[in-house]
Formats: structure tokens, C-alpha cells, sequence
């Protein structure tokens, strides 16, 4: 499967391109991406997956393959299908930069084309940034955990499938990881790669002692062992006895860290520390994993837990407390008509809009607004032209300034912003009196 | 990216396979898959996957862009590399049949292979097998919720990457649902494909009433309607005014089905339906979507909605409320010797297994056995030999026959099994006399 097949999408996107282009309706609609709700556990989101919708976007189009299936379904014309063939994304994406925080009801993504294009992507291109923005979020709440503590990310296994793996890598070194194991997301988007072993190397020897002493002495270069396959304790004492031995032998350093994956953290993690220690071993760290999560950080670093690192897994790459955001893609603007859904509940602020984000004198981000797009409010529009005629308008950053970018904007958030859990004041996110007005007047007007 | 990149993989697979490699240690290792815990909000779950994990097996191989990678992480030494150049899976498969009914511990797939083969695909297999099973689980549940009413995936959007959707659709589908709208998933397995319309194509015509008329004289052929952009009442008036029209006009049946998205769902199918057969239009089925789960279907059938078909979406595609099983990967076995892993919570049972399940005079399945593979237990063993030598020995049976397979199996269950909520006995599952002997005596022998 290529995963930019223009066949990842949703039926109905390709039934109402044969209705847009049979009935002749050509003109230019405005898209915006949007959350409607911030889910409870979240007191901001990181925009994330810019990269790849421009990706999908200028790459778009239908192979003969493409074409042969769907002619094969007997629901389209071969008029239809023709058109298919020539089908290129000719459109404008204005967007906020990735690795930006945001809130409910703001447009993150603005697309501006024909109907029939700008409709077809819908659904890849929610998928896209729902996903990543999705890990970004999770990912920016176990960094402010963290508090400087090194964090990797561990959850390929139970990502929902590969695509999620290599993007949950991505978007958590996008929101301040230190890197990934999944080794193709190092490849792909050169992001540094870690790991060392599993429990199984160990249960391959007949003995610990032996298992551990052969790894140090195959990696030949410093390593992090893993000690609790049988007993952590005693993990720890056959580390302290081997690293002497390596020192005595003139190699000193062939240890770099000890890994523990079981069983109470915050404990073992002291009790192993005091072993090193005490073994003379100051300089072997410590790494803790096994089904963590930001709270789960936050808990080990307040009990103290003499830790150096974490790897976070399956609870990052499924964000395990919130597996999916309200994410929409809703039609403001037809024809130059703004236009407002009003179904019960997921009501629609009509019109093409930007943000304007201001900041307090201390330099503390105080308020959005959702203005129109050609309003002009107080504070910093957020939105960006980044494609114009189907063609970026220049190179996005690189995936480092991005996460320079999003380092620096989360950190001008309000401090409660930054907490895990407990009663906060919401960001306030103000809604233009344009917009209002606007939104009067059609719901006035009918329909 | 490829979906069957041997760089899928976590790092620590490829440390340890150059351990393994420059220790020379190529004994044969038995690993087996299988999930720890059920989660309290599954009764049992399915099998799937195993066609995708053959196929990476049967391709996984190193390229020259794999290997240049790796060679630039500065890791490993230039003869592990040559001999990843070499690399091929070998081994051999036992597996249940995709759409099997399993519990906590049950081995659903063992590898049997040298220590390096079957260490460096833990990552991907189990990436494999989670997703598909846990949605495979999750749609289970719906099924039997909908009790034959028809349900269609519409959960692309919100599947966290694009492998994530289309592997959803198939499991959803191995499960029973009856298709779905990822257009992508139709082609490569062949599953019906439905949808129609979306809120965007009414909103982009001036009025509700003239983009219902031209959606359906575009479509051309049978189709659904959604009515809910709006007010939903109104829009069933419209539906029935128009269906009159063509009617009239020689051309009846156009509009298949209404659907509704919003609101209260009992209630407004309710008054649907009575406008519509009000209107003498008995014959236009509604469906409905819009957050919808297995909890949810049962109470809209309960609450005898007048319903013909269900969508559902992002509670399926992220197994809202199951986003990860605790789906494990463990050395059993390696040189003819069994191996066991002792971390706190984390115990493992030892040696190759196999599943016996028994069923009662009733046809109803009765009771699980977790026994050694070279033992005899009553009931029916489930793993097979799926692959030897790195090849299959057999055609997997085709997604159509698993699902057949699947729908049957899991009728056998308890009847327990079906409900969704509420108290009830688990199905019980026995370890085996040999297996807990095994166990005692490695616990004994230390380590």
C-alpha cells in the first residue's frame, strides 16, 4: 500500500466530486481544520502533520490502478473517471506552523480551492493531522513532566499500525522527545534512534551473570542493560560486580545506565541506586519504562526517583486517556457566501478566519481571538500562507526548528497551562464580534 | 514509506541481533504472542493480522538504503551489516486461524526460528497482530450489538495513520461488519465500499432543498440522503416532497435511505419515520451515525429506533475505549530449553504451547486448555502450522472464509460472551498440569 494513494479516502468524498463536477460546480471553498472541543485532559494541543498534508497535497493524483478500481465499482461515469485522471491539487493552505498550541474552535488549517478538490482531501487530511497532532499534545504534557529528564519514545509495537509509529516518533520529538526506537522514524525524519535489549537476551542465557557479561562485551561501546528479568536487585549487584571487573580490566564506561521495566518504580529505582552506589558505580544511570504516562512521570519525580531518563510507550503512541480529538473539516465558505452548519451540537462559525494570539507585558500568552480572515485584531495571526496554486510558497522548517518552535511557544503558555490535573482557569479564546454578527445575520437569513 | 520496511523495527531488535550474530549464538528460539490481561471491557477478543504478518515474513529483507542507514548510526560493525544484506526469515509459523475467539495468555501465534530471526520481527508482528486484533474485538462487540442490522466503518478519518484505516476495515469486516467507506480498503481487500454524501454539499447550495434535488439527479442511481445540515424534520419534509416528485416523474427509488448525524438519535429517527411513512414513503430506510458504539446501538435498538443501518467511526478505528491490549511477545523456549521470565507482574509461562478448546454436548464452547505443544488435552487444538522454512505450507483462507469462520466461532461462545455489560462468568481457561510443573521446576532451579 502506498500511503499517498489518492484512494485513502472516504467514498463519499469521491460520490460528491461526481456530483460537484457533473453539476458544473467549479467555484472556490474555503475548508478550515478545526478541534471542537478540548477533551478534559487536555489544557492545550500542538499542531502537528503540516509536513506530510503538503506532502499529500502536491503528490496528489490517480493512478491507472486507482482509476481501474473505482471504474470497477459501476458507480462512477467514464466522464467522471476521465476527469480523475487529470486531477491535480491547485489550491491555497494557509496553516499555523507545527509545533504551535492551540484550542477548541481554532482553524489550524485553512483550504481554499475548487470544491471538488478541496472536499476530496477531507479525509486524509484530517487523518493526518488529527494523529500527530494527537502525539504532539500527549507528548508536550510528558515533556513538562519531565522537567529535563530525558524521554524516549518506546510504543511502535502497540501504535496502530506503521504509519502511527513512525509518526508518533515524529510527532513526540516534534513536542520535545529526546528521540525514538523506532527505527525507521530515524531514518525517515532523522531523529536519533536508542535502545539496547530485552528481557528475552537475558532469558536466552542459562545464566543473568552470563547474559549480561557477553551484551557489554558484544555492543563494545556504552550500553544500557536491562536488570529485572528475575530480580532487579540482584540485577543491579551482577551490574556493580561486572562494571568492577571492566574497570580493572582498563575498561571503564562499558556501562552507561541501568533499565528497569517492572514492578514498583519509584522503589526499585531507589534501592538499585543505593546498590550502584554503593558498589561504586556513581556514574551508571538509571532509565525507568513500563507502561508510563506523564502523571506516572510526574509521580516518580516528586517521589524522587533517581531516574535519568524514561522510555514512554504505548500510552504515547495510543495516547492511551484521550485516542482521539474532535477534529473536523468543515466548508465556511462557497462562492464567496460564508457558510454555517448548524446540525444540533456541532454548530459551525462560518466565514474564512484567522487567529490572533496576544501575549501580556511579561511576555505570557493572555488571549486568541477567532477574527475573519481580512479583520484585523489585536496580537500575532497565527495562520500562514504555506501553499499557494497547488505549490509550497517555501520550504517548511525542518523538523529541529519546529521543535525549537513549539520548546519556545509552549513556554510562553499561562503556568497553569503547563499543570497535569487539578482546576485551572481555561485559556480565554475570544470569538470576533465580526464573526458573531456574521453568524446572526445567516442564521437570521435561514437555511 | 514502506509498510514493510525491515527498518520497522525497534532499535534494540538490531542490538541484539548483532549480539546474538557476533556471539554466534543461532540456536533455534520459540517466541510466542499472546495478551496478559483481558481488559475488563472485553469478554474475549478475535485474532487477526496473521495474513499481514506472512507477508512481512515472507519480504522481510534488508535494501541497500536500509543498510546504508544503519551502517551511518555509527553502531554496528561492517560484518553484522554484510550479513543483514543476507538476512531472510527462516523459520517456522504456528498460528489460530484469523477471526478465532482467544483470552488472556493464549499463545495466538508462535515463531519458531534462530534466535535472531525471531527476536528482530517481535516489533512488527505484534504492531501487526494488536491493531487488527483489538479492533477485530472491538467490532465484535458491535455486531453483536446491531443484532443483523447493517453496520459500515467510517472511521478513516479519525484511525491514527493510513494503515491504521485500511487494516481497521478489514478487521472490522473479518469481525462482520458489512464494508466501509475507505475507498483504499475496498481495493485491497476487496470489501464493499458505501457512502454518499456529507454535510459540506448541502451547505456549498443556497438552499437544503435544491442540493438534495441535485445530489440525487447526479448520483443518478439509488443513494442516501443526509438531512440533519440543518433541522432534521425539516429535511425528511423535503426528502418525501421530492421522492413524490420522481415519483411522479417516472423515476422512483432514487433516495434509498436518510441519514442523521446529530442530536438524539432515538428521538429524531422516530420522528423520522413517521414523516416519512406520513409522507408515504415507507420504503426510505434511515441510517444513522455520529459517535456511535456498541453501547449506543444497543440502546437505539432497545429504545426500537426505526433503524436500518448503523456507521460507525471513531470508536471503532481507536478502539475508543480499549486503545491498546496488553499484547506481549516472549522467549519460551531457545536451545531446546525452556525459558521463563520472572519480572513482577510480568511472569510468563514456559515452553512452546498449544491451545485445546473443548466445547459442551450443546455445540457451546466449554473450556480452554493452555497446554505444552507436544501434549494431547481434550477439545480441538488451535495453532497450526501456518509457515515452514520461511514459506507457507498452505493459501491462507480468504478474508470472505475468515469471516465466515469468525462469525461462526464466535457464536459457539457462551451465550455470557455476547451480552456487553453487566456481571458474568469468565471463560474459563486451564494451564495445563505440565505446564505449572515446568513452571516449578524453573522456579526452583533458580533464575
Amino acid at each position: 500500500m502506498s500511503n499517498a494513494s489518492a484512494l485513502l479516502t472516504d467514498l463519499y468524498e469521491l460520490t460528491m466530486a461526481r456530483a460537484y463536477h457533473d453539476l458544473g460546480m467549479r467555484d472556490i471553498a474555503v475548508f478550515e481544520l478545526f478541534v471542537r472541543r478540548l477533551p478534559p485532559e487536555r489544557r492545550f494541543l500542538i499542531t502537528a502533520g503540516l509536513s506530510q498534508v503538503l506532502e499529500y497535497l502536491e503528490s496528489l493524483h490517480f493512478t491507472s490502478a486507482d482509476l481501474q478500481y473505482l471504474e470497477g465499482l459501476g458507480l462512477f461515469p467514464s466522464t467522471f473517471i476521465d476527469y480523475l485522471a487529470t486531477l491535480r491539487f491547485t489550491g491555497t493552505v494557509h496553516a499555523m506552523s507545527e509545533g504551535t498550541p492551540y484550542f477548541a474552535q481554532e482553524p489550524i488549517l485553512r483550504i481554499t480551492a475548487p470544491i471538488l478538490e478541496a472536499q476530496l482531501v477531507e479525509s486524509r487530511i484530517i487523518n493526518l493531522m488529527h494523529f500527530q497532532s494527537m502525539i504532539a499534545s500527549k507528548a508536550a504534557r510528558c515533556v513538562s513532566a519531565a522537567r529535563g529528564t530525558r524521554l524516549l519514545d518506546f510504543g511502535m509495537r502497540r501504535a496502530h499500525g506503521a504509519e502511527a509509529a513512525v509518526f508518533a516518533a515524529r510527532a513526540a520529538y516534534l513536542a520535545g522527545f529526546d528521540g525514538t526506537a523506532t527505527v525507521e522514524a530515524g531514518r525517515q525524519f532523522a531523529i536519533p534512534v536508542a535502545g539496547t535489549m530485552a528481557h528475552s537476551f537475558i532469558q536466552a542465557h542459562d545464566s543473568e551473570e552470563a547474559a549480561l557479561r557477553r551484551f557489554v562485551s558484544a555492543t563494545g561501546q556504552p550500553t544500557t542493560v536491562l536488570i529485572d528479568t528475575y530480580d532487579a536487585e540482584r540485577g543491579a549487584r551482577r551490574v556493580v560486580a561486572l562494571a568492577r571487573e571492566l574497570k580493572a580490566a582498563g575498561s571503564p564506561g562499558q556501562i552507561h545506565a541501568v533499565r528497569i521495566d517492572s514492578g514498583d518504580l519509584v522503589e526499585r529505582s531507589h534501592r538499585v541506586r543505593h546498590i550502584l552506589d554503593a558498589g561504586d558505580c556513581p556514574e551508571i544511570e538509571i532509565t525507568l519504562s513500563g507502561g508510563l504516562d506523564e502523571l506516572q512521570i510526574a509521580a516518580l519525580l516528586e517521589a524522587k526517583a533517581p531516574v535519568a531518563g524514561f522510555g514512554v510507550g504505548t500510552r504515547l503512541d495510543c495516547s492511551e486517556d484521550v485516542p482521539s480529538l474532535d477534529m473536523v473539516y468543515k466548508l465556511e465558505e462557497y462562492a464567496g457566501k460564508p457558510r454555517r452548519k448548524r446540525s444540533l451540537g456541532k454548530e459551525t462559525w462560518p466565514g474564512a478566519k484567522q487567529i490572533f494570539r496576544e501575549r501580556d507585558a511579561g511576555g505570557v500568552d493572555a488571549r486568541d481571538t477567532i477574527a475573519l480572515a481580512d479583520e484585523t485584531a489585536p496580537g500575532t495571526p497565527l495562520l500562514h500562507e504555506v501553499m499557494r496554486d497547488g505549490r509550497r510558497v517555501a520550504p517548511l522548517p525542518s523538523l529541529a526548528e519546529s521543535r525549537d518552535h513549539c520548546r519556545v511557544s509552549v513556554m510562553r503558555l499561562p503556568a497553569a497551562l503547563h499543570e497535569l490535573s487539578g482546576a485551572y482557569d481555561p485559556y480565554p479564546v475570544t470569538v470576533s464580534a465580526q464573526v458573531h454578527v456574521l453568524a446572526d445575520r445567516m442564521d437570521q437569513a435561514g437555511e
